[in-house]
């Protein structure tokens, strides 16, 4: 490689592993109310986005996650029409929200306009949705927004959030679940990035353990790679009122939009916990 | 952590991306003639293992891979008695070979003795059925002992190999795979580790079109999680001289031996192959 590229690391402490990606620059950098947002270009990844120095995505191998970040939950309810994103203000999950045609209002809560106004200039193809007459950014406090919602409004309920530290940890706990809860309708389902399922399975289990008692009935981890997150192995979790997790799979497989790596069989293998995490999250 | 710790980065070139470990020293150290071969303890991941600077594995999530080279070959096979493994000098993948009780012989060729030797002191687990009178360890050129076998005499072989670069260069390519053809029986099961579904696909069918060219007419590639390789995303391949993958489902379930990550679900699961992956490689 030429002698402008260096490599930037991103050290993980809680799993004592780090990430890496040869990048040819900083493209930009703001440090916003929140956080510190930063751009890096890469060799082989596109753009990189870092957010307090932590790898938020790359535009390689963002789809991923979005994309199990909300089809699995979209075509598991039976006619989602309301649906409200809380953090994802990259809009990248907004974008394979609206994907579906029988969303009829997708509101975007990210705390940080910075995230967005950053995504809209250096990820816009993850922003090519946002002018949709469905779709509705606030930038305001996911907490406070979910804690005002009228009861039994909703059908989804996606919490795209950082980790659970810093402007993210109110959005792991009993008192934010509540509102979940209270604000989706009886067959509503909540879905939250739930970290790797190889170091971090006791945050899973307590998240479920959160979940529950805000009286989530039904939990369903789904793991997925994802390279540019600790371990390259990821997870969403799908909580619910009431009812299962059977799909509707005839409309995964009839879907009318393409996807990389979510699809109906994609969506079944996920179903299937390894032994060592079932083992794990099944007491 | 405490000032006795550092962090260790592979860098990956192809990819354009890095692993690390928070590592506690380095543990041991030799030259082969073949290769060089680290030690190194880390906080969170047991001890590690790099040949050449690559990770090759760490004590924590090998199991992920061993059983994934193993257990889907072993449970595609109707009775596979006569195993080949080429490379796997860790004898993670014997060890693995040699729970399912049908198999009566099972061959780890490695070219190189420091390795076996390196994980007999460092990975005392993986080498736990060394002595296992079913096992041969042999400490010779892959290539040559596949150019050798008797033809029609294998039901099974496994190149359990570094990167097809250096010592492993020869085992990727058309000559070596029409030994491995010739050594098989008529039902007999080639797997080699397939590297990054993401960032080397190319790669993948490359060696799907090499095995083509010798002779094997099905393949079935096998994504799964392996966080101390490129991406944290890897994948095996299994080619067929005739007949199809459908698996022992029936005995997987009732395997009467414990599994971290396999199992007869996540088996079925692998099968599913993201849409961008089985673009790529359905051509």
């Amino acid at each position: 490689m030429n002698a402008a590229t260096s490599w930037h690391y991103e050290n993980f402490d809680p799993s004592g592993s780090a990430i890496g990606y040869r990048i040819t620059g900083k493209l930009d950098e703001v440090q916003s109310p929140f956080q510190k947002i930063e751009i890096y270009g890469s060799t082989d990844w596109g753009n990189l986005m870092l957010i307090d120095g932590a790898m938020m995505l790359t535009a390689r191998d963002n789809f991923l996650y979005h994309e199990m970040m909300s089809h699995p939950a979209l075509f598991t309810h039976a006619a989602p029409k309301n649906v409200v994103i809380i953090g994802g203000g990259d809009c990248g999950t907004l974008r394979e929200v609206l994907r579906h045609p029988g969303v009829e209002r997708a509101v975007q809560c990210d705390i940080d306009e910075q995230v967005t106004r950053m995504a809209e200039k250096w990820f816009p193809e993850l922003c090519e949705s946002n002018g949709d007459p469905r779709a509705q950014l606030l930038f305001d406090d996911g907490i406070a927004y979910m804690a005002n919602r009228e009861p039994g409004s909703l059908d989804i309920v996606i919490v795209d959030s950082t980790d659970p530290v810093g402007p993210a940890e109110g959005l792991f706990n009993k008192a934010f679940y509540e509102s979940c809860f209270r604000a989706l309708k009886d067959d509503g389902i909540l879905v939250q990035q739930s970290e790797s399922p190889l170091v971090l399975l006791e945050l899973i289990k307590e998240m479920r353990g959160e979940m529950g008692k805000a009286g989530f009935t039904a939990f369903q981890t789904l793991p997925f790679p994802q390279p540019c997150y600790p371990t390259g192995w990821w997870s969403c979790t799908l909580a619910r009122k009431s009812g299962g997790f059977d799909f509707r799979e005839t409309d995964a497989r009839a879907k009318a939009f393409d996807t990389k790596y979510y699809s109906a069989d994609i969506h079944k293998g996920a179903q299937a916990l390894p032994p060592f995490v079932a083992a794990a999250l099944g007491g």
